[in-house]
């Protein structure tokens, strides 16, 4: 059983930078996420683009925005369950929290907060009969390790950024990269696009274009695929692998959160914005993306201000009586778990000459 | 009479993002400020001093972070009306606003945001008998301009850092610079003490420590000082000078926007958090350290989302019965009022070799 102070749902932008508020709080946190890294939207759907709207940022690269986050929460040592979804939430009789994942991974915490976003991202699979029986047995919809693939026999199936990057990553990790995508145009960065264009050209990456994955065959584990071309003529092809990962792109959902008890309106949480974004669940909270209010706006900006707000309520259930003295960072500096202190240089104090 | 869409009033941190988000929604911004340059507390008071708190940023230094919000509005075309103090709010028949400063500045708009921090930075004045006679006149409590001292004499008061830092700067414009300070020792940058040290050894600056400033001489305006040593031995100087300027601090204080019949509570002004960030007063705003509600946090990153959500409903006022879409900044990029445009670089969409 893991155990923590704050428990967060969700380590998208605003679940990230809750650790920083927190640890200024000296509370330590936990983060679960459904993607197997951290960042939410921001990693998963536009990592490569500007954002422009980040107060003193006049552009930044959404997944710069993310590494920046994890920079800055660092001295607070954040704990992370990744590639797994809270799907369970048991309230205890202490008024305390168990969270449990989909894969049985269990955790114990005084506050919840869920920065769930648009909710737990979930992968597009393709429409194989049999493709459950080889989850977790040479099918992948995310990659969480690449080190998993080294000298194996690797086709990847899709169209776009996370298709093309990972089979270009791929190109050198693993023992041999097939890309099947069903059209012959592919969408990404021009850059991408590119760089597997040479690969192919070098026969790194073998490209199946206008084809499909229609069959998966294999006892108890993956053995080859069957690619139908959309070209009749062509017939099939049996191309002999270790592991199947279609990337298909992945779509949120608030998913078992719905079934919390709690007040959900327009497919997110009602919470209290007038004082401490809790939800009606006394010692849930939600903030970011997951909740809603009257002028609620998504942004990334609202998460962060939701988060300090929200923390200092947080200290107050779980501290009950005790009063924390807010200092400014610049004033009091930063001490990390991790034994680091951030301060400001002293003025001196000094005659001249 | 200036005429914009939203006038702020206070440009500090959270006035100047404030110019971003009204630019997103295509409403114009003009500021008002005491201080003769923006940034409020940021510039004025810790400039050099590092923000750990700063949403994705492990560290920035509070004058950098203006520099950067002023960056990021800059497509904006904010107008500056500083150094000026809003005096005078008027309502006109039509609801929208007239406010004065007490220069006599006009400016009209139909939305009024007041983002004035802890008030309006006011100096703290030494206490000499006829110094309001030569206010304008040889004395200033803030230097808005140097080039106003080009080939002048002047006499500096004060032992912190704008003190060190003006004398440092002028000693290569001014005439002559001379320094006065109350005690020995004086407090500021470890650099800025050394700088002023070695500019006093090569005659630069004229120190005169454990002394005070106590009469001043001339008709109509500024001829001399006379300098008061603490070792009465010494007896006084005379000091011939065009300028006497006092750098004792400013401190902020509401002053006349208390008096503007809005809702004050622990000298800030009661908003509605829980929707608008309005006054009592319609058409009024309140956002960053000047305002109040239950679970109120005086730090930037409020200020930042505060302004977020205030605009969205001036925009409905200024803009009765439209809808406005909002865009992600990264799908919908940023028109400045310049012409200038940012924007994504769009994906590509095609085959590969
Ligand atoms: C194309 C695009 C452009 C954008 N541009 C801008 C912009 O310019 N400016 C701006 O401010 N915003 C922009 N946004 C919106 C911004 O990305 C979101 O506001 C932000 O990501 C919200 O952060 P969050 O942490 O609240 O949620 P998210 O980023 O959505 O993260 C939530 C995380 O929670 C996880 N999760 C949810 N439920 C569970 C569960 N049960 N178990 C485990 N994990 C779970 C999800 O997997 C996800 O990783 C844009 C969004 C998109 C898609
Ligand atoms: C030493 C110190 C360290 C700090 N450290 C941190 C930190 O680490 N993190 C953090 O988040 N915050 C910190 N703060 C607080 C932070 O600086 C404030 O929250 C922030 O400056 C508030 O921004 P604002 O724009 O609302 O107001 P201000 O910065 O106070 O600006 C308000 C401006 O309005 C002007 N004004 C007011 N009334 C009038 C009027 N009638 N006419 C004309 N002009 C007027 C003032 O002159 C001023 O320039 C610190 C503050 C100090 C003093």
């Amino acid at each position: 059983m893991i155990k923590t102070d704050i428990l967060i749902i969700g380590a998208g932008p605003t679940g990230l930078f809750t650790v920083f508020e927190a640890g200024l709080l000296k509370l330590k946190c936990h983060l679960i996420d459904a993607l197997p890294q951290p960042g939410g939207q921001c990693s998963e759907i536009y990592p490569k683009k500007p954002i422009y709207d980040i107060p003193a940022y006049p552009e930044i690269l959404a997944g710069d925005l993310v590494d920046r986050l994890m920079e800055q929460i660092k001295p607070f040592e954040p704990g992370f369950t990744l590639g797994e979804r809270a799907q369970i939430l048991d309230k205890q009789e202490d008024g305390s929290f168990v969270v449990t994942t989909n894969k049985g991974t269990r955790h114990h915490a005084p506050v919840v907060v869920i920065a769930g976003g648009l909710g737990s991202f979930e992968p597009r699979k393709p429409q194989i009969e049999n493709i459950a029986d080889y989850e977790d047995n040479g099918v992948a919809y995310m990659i969480k390790d690449p080190e998993v693939y080294r000298d194996k026999k690797v086709v990847i199936a899709g169209g776009g950024d996370s298709a093309l990057d990972w089979a270009i990553y791929l190109a050198d990790v693993a023992a041999e990269v097939s890309l099947v995508h069903r059209r012959n145009e592919f969408r990404g960065a021009l850059d991408s696009v590119e760089k597997a264009s040479e690969l192919a050209k070098l026969g790194k990456i073998q490209l199946f274009t206008e084809a499909e994955v229609k069959a998966l065959h294999g006892e108890n584990e993956l053995k080859s695929v069957v690619i139908k071309h959309k070209d009749d003529s062509k017939g099939e092809t049996y191309v002999e692998t270790d592991f199947f990962i279609p990337l298909f792109g992945l779509s949120p959902k608030l998913g078992p959160i719905g079934d919390w008890g709690l007040e959900i309106e327009k497919n997110a949480i009602k919470v209290n914005n007038a004082k401490d974004y809790q939800t009606n669940v006394p010692g849930v909270f939600a903030i970011g993306d997951v909740n809603t209010y009257e002028g609620k706006l998504k942004l990334i900006l609202s998460g962060f201000h939701e988060a300090a707000v929200m923390c200092q309520y947080a200290y107050q259930l779980i501290n009950p009586g005790k009063r924390f003295v807010m200092k400014y960072t610049t004033v009091g500096g930063v001490e990390g778990f991790d034994g680091t202190k951030k301060e400001a240089k002293k003025e001196v104090v000094q005659s001249i000459l």
